[in-house]
This record gives C-alpha cells, structure tokens and sequence, in this order.
C-alpha cells in the first residue's frame, strides 16, 4: 500500500527524503519516509513480518520497500520491533528497567555488512526472578509517547499496549520503571482456533458496545479467580442456550480483556488515568473496559508514536 | 490391548458375560465384559474415539470389540461417553441439575435401528443463564462414586474430576446440586502448542515434586487476577533466566491447575475435604496441588467408578 502517486512525486520524495523508520514485526512491515521537516513524505504497509520472511531475505525485502520510496543509499534506515530479536536480522538485545529511554539511541545495533547505514533499536526486559518480562518495539512507542505528553517533572504515567502481549508500563520522567505483560490477545487466538471454544466462537466482529463483551468485563473484574470456569462457560452456553457466535466472541474477549484489567488494576493508584496506545477496534475495546473498571483513559495513536519514538532515537544517533 | 488370554478361555469368557460396558469418549473406547457376579473377565482399549471414527462406522468398530470378546448378540450393552452427543451415534440429551443419579438409567436412550439391546445414558446440564454447565460421561464416574463411598445421609460431598475440562461437582444423598467446568486441560494444550509459550514449554514430562509445579500453583492461589502475567512470564524467564522447557510445562501447569483451585475453593465450606476422581499423573498432580491449598483429597480411579457406575445403572435398565 503505497500512499503517495507514482512518477514524478516519488523524484520530489527522492529529493527531500532524510531518514526511513521501519517497525518490522512478527507479521507487519511498516515503512516511512521522513523528510527533513519531520514530515512523512510517504509510507508502506506489508505482511512480510519475521515471521514469514526468511533469514537471507531481509535485506532484499527492505530494500525493495525502500527501492518503491525511492529512497537513496546515503539515507539513514532505523528500525523497531522482532527484527531485532534473536530470530531476527540482527540481534539488538534488551537494556534492562529501570532505564530512561533516553538510552535506546545509544544501545541501538548496527546492521552488519550493509550498504546503508541501518540501525535496530533494542528491546527492554526486567530481569525479576519472579515476575521477568521483556519488550521489542513497544519501547519505541513510549518514546514517542514521552516526547508527545512531556511528563510533568515526578509525575508517574501508566501506559496500556493492548495487543497479543499487552503491555502495563510504569513511567517517570522519562525513565521506564515497571512493565508487566499480559497474554491476552495470544490467549484470545489459541482458544478461538485451538480449544473447545473454537466450535462456539466465530470469525463475526462485535464491537465495544456489545452487551455481551461488557458483562464479560465486569464478570472477571468481579471474580479474576474464576477465569477457567467462565471461559469454558461460552461452550454450554452455546449448547444449551443458543449463544451465537458473534456474542460468543465478544464474552471471550470480554472475560480476556476483563482479567487483564483486574490484574492491571491491583497495581494502580487509586484514581490513575491511563494512557492507552492503540488505535482502532482494539483502543475501542479497551476504552470501553477501562471505564467498566472505572479507569479514565486517554487514547494515542500506536502508529504514530512508533514513528515518533523512532524519529526521537534517530535524532540521538545521527544528530538531526 | 486384549488383557485375558485368547482361546478356550474366550469360550469361558462367552458362557459368563451378561453384560458389557463402553466408554466411548473423544479420544478413546474402552469396553468391559462384565460376568453374572459382576466382575470384570476380560477388557479392551483402543483409540478409536469418536473424533477420528465416522459417525456409519460406529456399529462397526463397536461390533469388532464385541466380536474380540466373544460377547453374544443377546448380552446387553450399555454406554456412556461423547458417543450420547449430538455428534455421537444417538443423542443421548442431558439431564438438568439438581437430579438424583438414580435418573441416568430411566434416562437412558436406546440405539435404533441396532441388532443388540445398547443403550447410551444421558449427560447432565446446568441451564443457569451465567454459569452453564454440562457433563457427560462424568455423570457415570458420579454414580460409581456415590455406590462405592455411600454418602450419609444429609452429608455434602465435594468431587473434584480433573482432565481437559476439569468438573467439581457437590453431591448429596445421591443428588448432583452443582457442577462447575474449569477448561484448564485444554488450555494446557491451547497454550503448549499455539501460543507464545510453544517456543518454551517441552514435551519432557515432570512430577508432582517438581518445585516449579508447586511454586506455580501457589503463586495462582495466591493473586489469581494476575494469571495472564504469570502465564505470559513463562516466556521472559526462558529468554531471560534459560528456564528449561521441563521447568517451564511444569510452571504452566501448576499456574493454571492452582487457577482451577482458587476458583473452586472459593465455593467450598472450610475444611470441606474433596473426593478427587483420576489416577496415575494427572491425579498426583491435583492430589499435591490441592494441599498446597490445604485441601484433604482422597482419590479414586477414574475408570473403576465409569465401570461401578454403567454397572449400577444397567442393574436398573434391565433389573439384574
């Protein structure tokens, strides 16, 4: 998808074009060219995420995207996301929290025996015995995050990634603090196709308004512990009740999203608003579910603050 | 598996059997040929459950069973399973709770159209419009169960029957009053094998000592709203702490089976002790799952009570 014209803009675009920020993740390839005002002078989307890309395909895969924005050779490329997991391109590693993210642009890895000057962004991880977790990609959000809401000195911000992972990240001043994952939307996928429940649940949308996906909510933030029971619940009631597929789907998301709010929440300050990276239908859901909780919520744009978060790092890394 | 030796004994075995029994669930069939005192003179296990059988070839493989077990047309059989679904050879329907288990057998549903007298009992529901529920096959282990511990009078017991869809069941007087599905088997396997986790969680087996196991369940009955962390974190603490894949289905287990227990022991009356219906791992597992909860757990072995209990009913079909 490219969405700009052919032609005669894509030499314009040649022109004025100073750094490309690339999210490439386990099944999406995100592509920007930006100009020398920060602007976006065009973009590309493609399903060549890691996971289906082979090792010795990468550099040809980007630069046939880069080739299609006509971006020169002497142009600066950063990169987010699984390109730098160990299964990846170039192995980026992890800083571990407590780090300010000021630090991504100096522990960022260079693509070795490359043409062009590529730089991967690392990941985060907690190296808690207990409770580790690590991230790849959203660290660059909260980076553009940071630089779009400029936390006031010593206030503390939580941020919600929904997603197949979501993420809960503790922030102040610039500085991650805490992140705790939540399988969530993985889960959500892996019981659709793969348990009981993918006879009772179908591939019909619903949407944040759903009855069915809000009573799903306030049922696991009323009883978190008993999650098991409730999700196989959907099968009888499919059975003997006539649940249908549509409002099968919107309880499994709903008891999913619901557990993952109750967990979330034993860790905030009573009244703590949350910012919510993430656009679209899933924004949506989570809105929605925050305010059963009785949680404010403040929606960003996840596109946006990766491409901002990206464009901070590359401006520590080549001085823009 | 043919566990009595084959020829002029099969003619003994054809002389005594007056009935037989079939537990034909998803996955396997098991059947008993059951003597004029009530004992067991030969039995029969095969694979060839109702997923991977075609619904004209029931008749078939049941009869090549029958036949190998020198059972004669005029003995009949009686059967319990997902063979009763609507999926199965005959729908055998669902009994609402509360019932007396003394229903199955007045339930029970003959196969048209067959040579034999066969006849397939019924499942259980629970049409509750939040927590529905249904067993099937389940209802049979109940039966033997309440035959072989004989229930006081006026005395409430608590039957917990782990697997792919773990029930725990309250009993009184021979009368099912509740029943609650927990789906912690299948989501074992959802997660172990379509999920994040697949690239951590092994196929090495690990016993009920097993540190990471108990430590597990602990942590879920400890703070059970936190589960889709704890269950993501398996995932950090292989890339981060090189947690073995041994170590890590153990932590999978242990968290979601200890998830199975807080749900269910906030339903028992304090110091209630379980009947836990199940032998071999899967009964080690809960058996030490459950006094990490400080729960009294006696068990059983889970085809001896289908077996006690089809035997128990086919005495009230056919008045043996």
């Amino acid at each position: 998808m490219l969405s700009v014209p052919t032609g005669g803009t894509m030499m314009a675009i040649e022109e004025k074009s100073v750094l490309a920020v690339v999210d490439w993740g386990t099944s999406h390839l995100r592509i920007w060219a930006v100009g020398s005002s920060g602007a976006v002078l065009a973009e590309r989307k493609s399903n060549e995420g890691m996971s289906s890309t082979a090792r010795d395909r990468f550099e040809g895969v980007l630069e046939s995207h880069l080739d299609a924005l006509a971006i020169a050779e002497n142009v600066p490329v950063i990169m987010c996301g699984m390109v730098g997991s160990r299964q990846g391109w170039a192995e980026a590693g992890y800083i571990p929290i407590p780090t300010g993210l000021d630090q991504l642009g100096a522990n960022a890895v260079r693509v070795p025996h490359s043409k062009r000057d590529i730089r991967i962004l690392p990941g985060l991880s907690k190296n808690d015995p207990v409770a580790p977790d690590v991230m790849r990609g959203e660290e660059t959000q909260l980076l553009g995050l940071f630089a779009a809401i400029g936390e006031h000195k010593g206030a503390k911000t939580t941020v919600c990634m929904p997603g197949t992972h979501s993420k809960w990240v503790s922030m102040s001043d610039g500085t991650v603090g805490d992140c705790v994952s939540f399988m969530t939307g993985d889960m959500f996928a892996a019981l659709s196709g793969h348990s009981v429940l993918s006879h009772s649940v179908g591939t019909a949308t619903f949407d944040a308004h759903s009855a069915d996906f809000l009573q799903g909510v306030e049922a696991s933030l009323a009883s978190p512990s008993d999650i098991l029971a409730r999700l196989f619940s959907i099968r009888p009631a499919g059975l003997l009740q006539g649940l249908s597929p549509e409002a099968a789907s919107a309880r499994l998301s709903g008891y999913l999203i619901g557990q993952e709010i109750a967990g979330a929440k034993a860790r905030l300050a009573v009244g703590q608003s949350v910012e919510l990276v993430g656009g679209g239908v899933l924004g949506a859901l989570y809105s929605a579910a925050l305010q059963v909780a009785s949680i404010d919520s403040r929606v960003h744009d996840g596109d946006t603050l990766v491409l901002e978060g990206a464009k901070k790092a590359a401006a520590m890394i080549w001085n823009f």
